[in-house]
């Protein structure tokens, strides 16, 4: 066999799925349970099933194409992503995942090449959980994380609700949301951040997945005018929130090079050019990849508010939101990824998902790891999300032959 | 006569033009050029007569009652406030230096007490500026500091225009907006800061008005995935915000104790807790009230923004878009107030006033001064808001003996 898949095809593929949905600044909205996410089904179970695959629908909507092994009593070696988008969403977050398992398949049937094992290509729903939160929703339900309930029970901006939506385009399946029988499940995905590129690797080997904590925070001083009030006499909410900000970021840069907090969201009330801020209420979403890191983060945070709050004349609280454990790939998959990156001759290193993905979910059933490659800038949750064409092709015949390694092997 | 005005005739005065506009939670809502406002403005006119005074409306609707002197040629002792009121206001901003000019009249009128100049009471239209921008605008005009067309071009959030609303309302009066023959104006007004109550004083004796300018700030980074984005590889927006406000608090701190400035808004995007922002705007509000320190502060705050774009990965770019001159107010009108205070035996002291108000455009054209009472935990611009009917008549009767001592001079 050739080492490579179809780069043409892949490339193709992912153009032709971002038609639908297509924004004018030539990114996509494609979002959970829309029409668009129907025709975006649509399309890849025609793909599927003009490579020979079977699909199945379960109650939650995740797709599987199946292409049979040798051994039909062997577990399946799975592979996929997610084909829903962010609202102003680019083409390769998830798409790539998905079609390149497509394009595995599809460069095993014209190379003529039986597996010893199954091979599963899926479609998670509502991977980016921007229409229906959580985020990783259907692979949560499948890993038994989330009852079917709740994300049912889930609605969207305009009270419809994930179980109604399921259903108007024709995706509630028969099977039940439950682990399948499956040896290991591989996960091709862009990086979504600046450190491939910037170390100019063109394939990263997830090895874990950061443990996360997200935190609602609060100054609260008191309203005041901004000529009649003077310095010394002020209750100022932003100034301790500022303080904030800077200590939060000192934190993380304490337990580099892994750790990273973030001060996303940030709101000042009154919100008024001559009045010293009352109240201000942010966010921080802080991530680590070991647990006990996570523990020292957190104490740190937590040592910043009560100095600020001894220190400056608003209160400072902090308030646990969130958290999820590191998750740490399994050995056998990671070692699979690395040799078809070494096989390749492709320029390679470990690394950390910094995100939140399926497989991070799944690892908990099933052995499982995850192929990263360039995002152009580090940019993703944008419409101008970029991988070029070679490290998409790069990717797509890494996870062929970490497939290959791993659905070669002939008993359970 | 006696010394002090009837405090209980002010305070029920008081009461009864708060039923106008009155909010669930005791404030008062009586924007400029409603239909509360005309409430407001008809039952003014009403007391005025009542209490035998003429009132001129002029183009800008200012209302100006006038009680004789002894000398009808000689210039009039002008005082007055305004009646409009914040959308969640309180009962005494504006209101009470309306009302106290109105009760100095009808306590001349009951001791049968002559001036030998005339007494003018206004009711300046839209000091509050927050239907129609900008503040203090009838005084403005009336001192020539903006042209009657801009303000009769000036819209609200309907779009309907001050001119329409002034016909709408009927006082869109003959006289014509510009400088009346007075001899001196005295503005009786709240403090809406801490600095008297902190102080155990009751009355302020204001001898000046800060000077203010208005800064529009950005920071511009990148936004970036909060989970795969290193912190040494982030551009982030608020980090460079967050060392500008405190930097700004100490650039104030360095001019204290009279030197102020407030970031009072201040918005993060994209504003979502897993995405480093990119880009932040802010307002800085900084008051002094003497030029030389208007001009290092604004050096100071320059210069902070240049260490911060050196020192950190955003951009921080800094835009004047407002400022006003300090005012020194009349000597000869402050000595005035210090005396009425002294001889009614109030504690007092000399203060800056940190907000705008009417008498500061006025003293352009006018010799002015005005005259502070406290408000209860320094609140303002909030239904909240609370100056006691003791500090309310304090306040009346160091106005009264303020006009007589300027009123009583015969000669121009």
């Amino acid at each position: 066999m050739t080492d490579s898949i179809n780069d043409e095809r892949l490339w193709q593929s992912l153009m032709m799925m971002a038609e639908i949905g297509a924004t004018a600044a030539d990114g996509c909205n494609r979002q959970a349970l829309t029409d668009e996410d129907r025709a975006g089904r649509d399309l890849f179970r025609r793909w599927c099933e003009e490579a020979g695959c079977r699909v199945d629908v379960d109650a939650m909507g995740n797709m599987f194409a199946r292409r049979p092994g040798r051994h039909a009593d062997l577990s399946a070696v799975a592979t996929g992503s997610h084909l829903d988008t962010q609202p102003y969403g680019g083409r390769f977050d998830g798409v790539l995942g998905v079609l390149a398992g497509l394009e595995v398949v599809r460069t095993l049937n014209d190379q003529g090449i039986e597996t010893e094992r199954p091979i599963e290509v899926v479609n998670w729903t509502n991977e980016e959980g921007s229409r229906f939160g959580p985020p990783t929703m259907s692979s949560a339900v499948y890993a038994g994380a989330l009852s079917l309930d709740v994300a049912y029970a889930a609605c969207d901006e305009q009270g419809r609700t994930l179980g109604e939506e399921l259903d108007r385009i024709g995706y509630r399946g028969e099977a039940p949301c439950t682990p399948r029988d499956w040896h290991s499940f591989l996960e091709l995905h862009i990086e979504q951040g600046p450190v491939l590129e910037a170390a100019g690797k063109t394939i990263g080997v997830v090895t874990a997945g950061q443990g996360m904590r997200w935190f609602q925070c609060r100054t609260r001083g008191q309203s005041a005018h901004a000529g009649t009030t003077p310095m010394p006499l002020r209750r100022d909410a932003l100034e301790s929130a500022a303080d904030l900000v800077l200590r939060i970021r000192d934190a993380a840069l304490d337990h580099a090079p892994y750790g990273v907090a973030t001060v996303g969201q940030l709101r000042v009330r009154p919100d008024s050019p001559n009045v010293v801020p009352g109240r201000v209420d942010f966010t921080i979403d802080m991530r680590h990849p070991e647990s006990a890191s996570i523990e020292s983060m957190t104490a740190a945070l937590k040592s910043a508010f009560e100095k600020v709050a001894k220190a400056r004349a608003a209160t400072a609280e902090i308030e646990e939101t969130f958290a999820s454990a590191p998750v740490d790939f399994d050995a056998g998959c990671v070692d699979a990824v690395c040799r078809a990156a070494e096989h390749l001759g492709l320029p390679h290193q470990e690394m950390v998902s910094g995100a939140t993905h399926d497989a991070l979910k799944v690892a908990a059933v099933t052995p499982a790891a995850m192929i990263f490659v360039p995002s152009q800038g580090g940019l993703s949750h944008n419409e101008a999300e970029w991988t070029s064409p070679a490290d998409c092709a790069a990717g797509a015949s890494t996870l062929l032959h970490a497939i290959l390694d791993r659905a070669s092997t002939g008993t359970d």
